[in-house]
């Protein structure tokens, strides 16, 4: 359908293309801004890419992106690491890390249960979730995974595994967003916002920390 | 602010948020997508990158961008030699391709004149498009860009530069878009469109034509 001037520029695009999120249109924007550099910096750009998925290197202990063979918050003495957050990946730590709200250890499973996209229980760091809380010093394990099918699922799945193992399991609260409409809210939301509805002066004294 | 676990990631985010349109966190999509992916496909992604943008090559005729030292559209025998399109890059070439409507060929500037971005008429082709018409075998010169201030300057100031040339220079039609409400379009298109109307005999045979 397209008609490429350039095998050089289409073969670019069908690159750039495979990218989530970046359909022909945008690739070839892409595409034709990375001809207006100079071809030092674009090999720059591709050295670092090359770079960081070629030595690219994960923590031992939580399975996070570290640069060391223990990520520093494993490492780290200010933590209490009888509490694991389980997160799909490292983005989810930066953004919990942002908050200022947590001080336990993170265990990274590297992607979320999506029979859709053919991941399923095996594909993701599981197995050592278990052994390790099976190992005895964890007492909570918080699962925060985003709100979807796939999240509720893999909730599901971890929960039945680490039943059994005599410590508290939990998941990040539903509830209204700071700043949301509550008219606008949708049912289930709104429904789990009332039955997990919190003591007014808790409330007063998180706003009063944060 | 953000606070990344491993510099080889921060630098590809640093790197791909260089490209326009992407965001850090879009960025940081695309990074963490990238080291889902075998390092061997990212390395031949970059490949491809590198080899565009040290071995691209314009065509010495028209400035647009092929693999040969004169594109397809000049070298044909097909296209009216005597009417030029100017055009802001290769992308207006190809949309205007598409259309199946214009035998001529195409003189592309390389960009559009644009003060904001610090770019000049002497950063564009258009001392060789003045110098192209001036040798006379030239009959009409199309001048078709986006109608934004830049598209405008730049339409006025080749028209004054090709003026005294004896030579017709148009610029495409502005009017509603197929498929646009009339309620919904702005005044000077509406009243551009009612000034350059069209004989309803001569839309009738268009349609036919495409």
């Amino acid at each position: 359908m397209d008609n490429y001037p350039s095998r050089l520029l289409e073969n670019a695009v069908n690159e750039l293309a495979k990218l989530p999120g970046i359909g022909r249109k945008t690739a070839l924007r892409l595409a034709m801004h990375l001809l207006r550099q100079n071809p030092v910096d674009v090999e720059m750009m591709c050295n670092t890419l090359n770079d960081m998925a070629k030595n690219i290197r994960y923590c031992s202990e939580c399975n996070s992106i570290s640069d060391k063979s223990i990520c520093d918050i494993c490492n780290s003495h200010n933590r209490d690491k009888t509490v694991i957050c389980v997160v799909e990946d490292i983005r989810d730590v930066m953004a919990i890390e942002n908050t200022g709200q947590y001080r336990g250890i993170y265990h990274v499973l590297g992607g979320i249960i999506s029979p859709i996209d053919g991941i399923g229980p095996d594909d993701l760091k599981i197995a050592s979730l278990v052994e390790k809380v099976a190992k005895g010093s964890i007492k909570e394990v918080i699962m925060a995974f985003s709100t979807t099918i796939e999240g509720d699922t893999t909730n599901f799945y971890i929960y039945k595994k680490l039943k059994g193992l005599n410590i508290i399991v939990s998941t990040i609260a539903r509830g209204i967003s700071i700043g949301d409409d509550i008219e606008y809210a949708d049912q289930i939301t709104l429904g789990r916002s009332i039955i997990n509805r919190t003591l007014y002066e808790n409330m007063l004294a998180d706003s009063g920390k944060s």
